[in-house]
């Protein structure tokens, strides 16, 4: 399964494409999209919706992971981004993706095992998962490994799970 | 000049088209978007994408009027309406269409001469410089409209300012 790991924003904007298959991930492609500062809104958000929708049609993913917000510090700065994550999720919606989303709390939790490590450690784990010399970069690309290494497990202990009791027989 | 004011949301978007001339402004349209509840955002969103640009195509308008966000309360509403705004910015940039943003504060300023004013005050001034015999319903479309109003006198009075001292040749 191709999984399409996003980090919303409107500045930057990480994707890291991970090949997921049970409890192995193999890193496919990652990166950033980026828009220019000091141009309008609108036009941050044109751009990167025209690139959102130039990578899904490039890299096919069968599903997407993306953060959900969570802003309890600077507002300006969330509400800045939910407006990029608006676009991102449109075009996700459009390319007929499947779209799931996961809190910082979660990814952490997936990747550590524990959902208040620090953020060295989920860059290390994330390396060991993908088998990398170094972590990936820029911080934003490695983030959204991370997301899509994170819907990788939980939809591998829902496999499992799904399997051991004998609930569900479609997948 | 048609201005179209929009009141972004999730759920609801207001929006109101007037004809403005001078300080004469007449309502040509209002109405509202909605989307249903208890479906994924990433659905809503791409409802209100393509409601908006279907809205865009037909009214035509030369100039936007969109409220700019701005939250002190419920930060979980702030952040789910600042997705529908990002839509909305990307379906008017995508128009070609002159967008411009006005705080809560600006339009009841420009409504009414007074930035605290009642939202009644606000919504009873709509109604008299539109010349109606009711107020728009519902309060969506309404606050589109003041919206719309609020950029009408903005430019008018932009103009008359350029006018009076010469200093701007080019409108």
């Amino acid at each position: 399964m191709r999984i399409m790991g996003i980090d919303p924003g409107i500045a930057t904007i990480g994707f890291g494409l991970v090949e997921a298959e049970r409890d192995r991930v193999r890193l496919l492609r990652c990166g950033v999209i980026t828009t220019p500062a000091h141009t309008p809104l609108s036009t941050r958000l044109s751009r990167i919706y025209n690139d959102m929708n130039e990578l899904l049609a490039l890299l096919k993913p069968d599903a997407v992971s993306v953060e959900e917000l969570f802003f309890n510090t600077n507002i300006t700065t969330g509400i800045s981004v939910a407006h990029g994550r608006g676009v991102i999720l449109l075009s996700c919606e459009q390319a007929n993706v499947s779209i799931y989303e996961y809190t910082p709390l979660q990814v952490k939790q997936a990747i550590t095992g524990y959902g208040r490590a620090e953020k060295k450690q989920v860059m290390d784990m994330v390396r060991r998962i993908c088998a990398l010399t170094d972590v990936p970069r820029p911080d934003d690309a490695a983030d959204a490994v991370a997301l899509a290494i994170c819907h990788a497990r939980t939809e591998n202990s829902l496999l499992v799970r799904k399997g051991t009791d004998g609930t569900c027989s479609t997948i």
